[in-house]
């Protein structure tokens, strides 16, 4: 049996990063509540999603990454101020830069939602979802699905900005990453939406989408930043850091597009099938595609039917196990781990931070959820 | 005739600024079509929305604060780097930062649009508008309306990652307000959309709403980032620039919205009489009620209803005029404008940066689009 609990290095920062996470939103609640009460549930609705959920598993790269390059014993840190008055804690920077990247990805997620329509996340309503049901609710005048997917983007945008503030302090190197993987982000994502809706769902488009959603985004950039956080740290280990982080960020890819058509809809938080539905371009189906007969082709050329029954979902699940694609996803996904641990062998970290990524690496495809 | 035309000292910003803006789009352009043509794309309609018009007031204000405190010329500035190695040139830091805050404008009329369902910005198709009949021209798969929707929201969130971008630099200082003026920027448009949703048409969330979304937005943050722009500036300004930014902030709302309502539309660049189908909560509506009569209360209720014909908007606006809500508005921005200039006086600027910042007082209130 395979260990499917999230790694105790996982834990630990978990902890430390959900305890920044929730004063971020205490303060910012408390001030914005006694401003008008009605700013105050913009940021309830936030913190309902931040705090539904999420695996921190960006947080968790970026601090092992920090970690192994030295921690707060780098001399790079030492400088940033933990002696002095010149910079933050490094301890808390990093776990603020790690606070940052779980508020990008509920930003993320809320976006998301709206762009797919999705009905749960994180096992909770959605806000656009939530708030349409609101103004329904309270009998407000307009249209409630305009108004839902309205408080959707602020909401977003809300988690956005409180993202990037937790940044502040952070070197000019690593200030250039963050950037460049919110542009990958956005760009990702609509590759991803503009695929669906062009039906353009080749492997090509699909290794492509991953690789900017995926492995940038959750992996390679996490890493990169947290070696990088402080001013004047070596930047030497970011294309090592690339070589294991992106083959990794794939197999992440993949895991999620297996969960996402074969997964337990209780244990994800979302809806299984929606991938379907939506024509979302994975290789997974790519792979199906690439060896069905006619008879399955045609079934298959459904995919990306919004109204898609469970039954023909179910079908279409029988031709994904039948074309050898599920099996085909678990061999890459193998192949893709061995590569990512291969290169985490060359880094020259520590024992403890090694191991902590690679315990974080074995989590990201085995995970279940 | 009182002068409509934007001032030289406006025109000399938006020269470097356009030239700023257009340089970061053209340099995203070619790097992403580069990667692939559809990710392009993307860019290309956060270029077009950009392009198509904007005054461009925020980087004038906090321009010429910058310079009314010393400029290139100022100590800070000095050690910032315009001599040495450690920092940008503070020319081209405070252009960077105005052409940050056209950026984030964007951002926001991007989703605003989404949010309002406008067709036309800056005399063009909206970019969720656009979209959406990009997807029914290409006959692709899926909804339009979602489609076109979503492009609008990652197309603003690229010009929100953009904008931030361009701060990068700014001293601690000034990145505690840039980081506080989106959270109001944000905040500012839930409780518009909110109250407009609620029926909440009353002044004092008006007030609210246009604090949040000009007095501090528009012109106070501008101004007081641009005093503290470079590590080590004089902080003492900022209460100082508060006293001339927030009642010239207010003033810019109280046209704005007169505007809105009275204002012509080819000018404009966006539909007149909107805001009365949206019951967005104005001062202008809240004067008209508290002076109506019973029967113009009546008419006055169909406010709020977006399916209101032209020849229904011209029956508000005639009430209106007939409450006296315009010349009390007009009556309004004559005493905010007199007593922002009398706070001007009291500022430690030389004489050319408070000509400018004079000038362009004056320009945001009787400007005509």
């Amino acid at each position: 049996m395979i260990e499917q609990s999230p790694p105790p290095q996982l834990l630990d920062v978990v902890t430390k990063v959900d305890a920044r996470l929730q004063a971020v939103l205490d303060h910012q609640y408390d001030h914005w509540h006694g401003v008008d009460p009605r700013l105050g549930e913009a940021v309830a609705e936030l913190a309902r999603m931040v705090t539904s959920g999420g695996k921190r598993l960006r947080a968790a790269f970026c601090y092992w990454a920090w970690r192994g390059n030295g921690g707060a014993d780098h001399p790079a840190a030492a400088r940033s101020g933990v002696h002095g008055v010149d910079g933050p804690d490094p301890e808390e920077l990093i776990i603020s830069v790690g606070a940052a990247f779980e508020f990008l990805q509920v930003f993320a997620l809320i976006h998301d939602d709206i762009m797919d329509d999705s009905a749960t996340r994180r096992g909770t309503k959605t806000v656009h979802v939530a708030n349409a049901e609101r103004l329904e609710e309270m009998g407000w005048r307009g249209e409630a699905r305009r108004f839902g997917d309205g408080v959707g983007i602020l909401v977003g945008d809300l988690g956005h900005v409180y993202a990037d503030q937790l940044t502040n302090g952070i070197s000019s190197r690593a200030r250039e990453i963050w950037d460049e993987l919110r542009v990958e982000l956005n760009l990702g994502q609509y590759l991803d939406m503009r695929s669906a809706a062009a039906g353009a769902l080749n492997r090509e488009t699909a290794t492509q989408v991953a690789t900017f959603k995926s492995a940038l985004y959750t992996i390679v950039r996490p890493l990169q930043l947290g070696t990088c956080v402080h001013e004047g740290a070596d930047i030497r280990l970011l294309e090592q850091l690339d070589r294991f982080g992106r083959p990794l960020g794939r197999a992440f890819q993949l895991r999620d597009d297996a969960l996402g058509v074969l997964g337990d809809e209780a244990q994800l938080g979302k809806p299984v099938g929606d991938d379907l539905r939506e024509g979302k371009p994975t290789e997974l189906v790519s792979y199906a595609l690439a060896d069905a007969d006619d008879e399955q082709k045609q079934v298959l050329s459904a995919i990306g039917r919004n109204d898609l029954s469970a039954a023909e979902i179910a079908e279409l699940v029988t031709i994904l196990h039948d074309t050898g694609a599920v099996e085909r996803n678990e061999g890459e996904i193998k192949r893709l781990l061995d590569e990512s641990t291969s290169a985490l062998e060359d880094l020259p970290f520590d024992g403890e931070s090694k191991d902590a990524l690679a315990a974080l690496a074995n989590y990201v495809v085995v995970r279940n959820y």
